[in-house]
């Protein structure tokens, strides 16, 4: 075996809230310049029944935060979806970065055969620790960091693909 | 240690693949119910200087096909990105899928270690076979299949975020 559970979540999920942040300091940025007022970028959807881009932000931070809770049986900070402002979406980023940091790579060790069962609604399907990280909670953790990308890029936005996979 | 490189790369890739293969099914069934052609639904962008749908599949097939060639050494096959309709744009996928099922665990065995360098203009990093995994190659494929997604929704295709965590 190559990996451990502690390299293919901690580290990643640390990078990619890293890269969240830089977009959103962007996006208020290209806002101030332009003189769109920020709770309109921050309102704006990709379609009428998808989420804002300032939920985006607020569900990649938690499908970081309870995939290493999840994993790890440490017990996550609850954030309440109340931020409105950049500031607020940036502070919600830092403190789940500073739980993410705060699980050790020990405490992940052996999750990839642990038992993982998610409960939203009618789906409420059972993992192991492995098929929960590779299959549920990466793909969803990028999902929602893209999504804020390409609703930054849809506004305007100067960022670019290097902007997405980040400082190397 | 608790992942080998296989488990981190060909099922994920195979797996979102499918992911894109159903989204984009959906995507024409909705274009034939509504009457939009299909070549309009294929080159809609979320921005003038993004890519436009059919390159996001294209893109997101090669980003599985480089990472398992890079990491294995096994050569893979060339397509010439001359897809335009959603037929091609399929068997493309398929393609993509068949030639990532045909390189063996064996051959991604200690890829973790492998040196692997990108050419793309001004942007050479080297990275380790784990880096470039964790940190180019698997954002970069999440990316270009949730941007599909993302234009796919956009242009009113009915689809849901289980469709793109797939059937579990």
């Amino acid at each position: 075996m190559a990996l451990s559970m502690y390299q293919v979540t901690t580290p990643v999920f640390v990078r990619g809230l890293g890269v969240l942040a830089t977009l959103l300091a962007k996006g208020q940025a290209h806002a101030d310049a332009t003189g769109v007022a920020h709770e309109t970028m921050l309102a704006k959807r990709l379609a009428p029944d998808m989420l804002p881009l300032s939920r985006q932000v607020q569900i990649a931070a938690d499908a970081a935060k309870f995939a290493v809770a999840r994993l790890s049986g440490v017990d996550a900070p609850k954030f309440a979806d109340t931020e409105t402002t950049f500031a607020q979406l940036q502070e919600r980023l830092a403190n789940t970065v500073a739980y993410l940091e705060s699980v050790t790579a020990a405490q992940l060790e052996g999750s990839e055969t642990r038992s993982v069962t998610l409960s939203a609604g009618e789906f409420n399907p059972t993992f192991t620790g492995e098929g929960y990280l590779l299959q549920f909670a990466l793909p969803n953790f990028y999902f929602h960091i893209t999504t804020a990308y390409d609703l930054l890029r849809h506004q305007g936005v100067q960022i670019g693909k290097l902007d997405f996979l980040g400082p190397m």
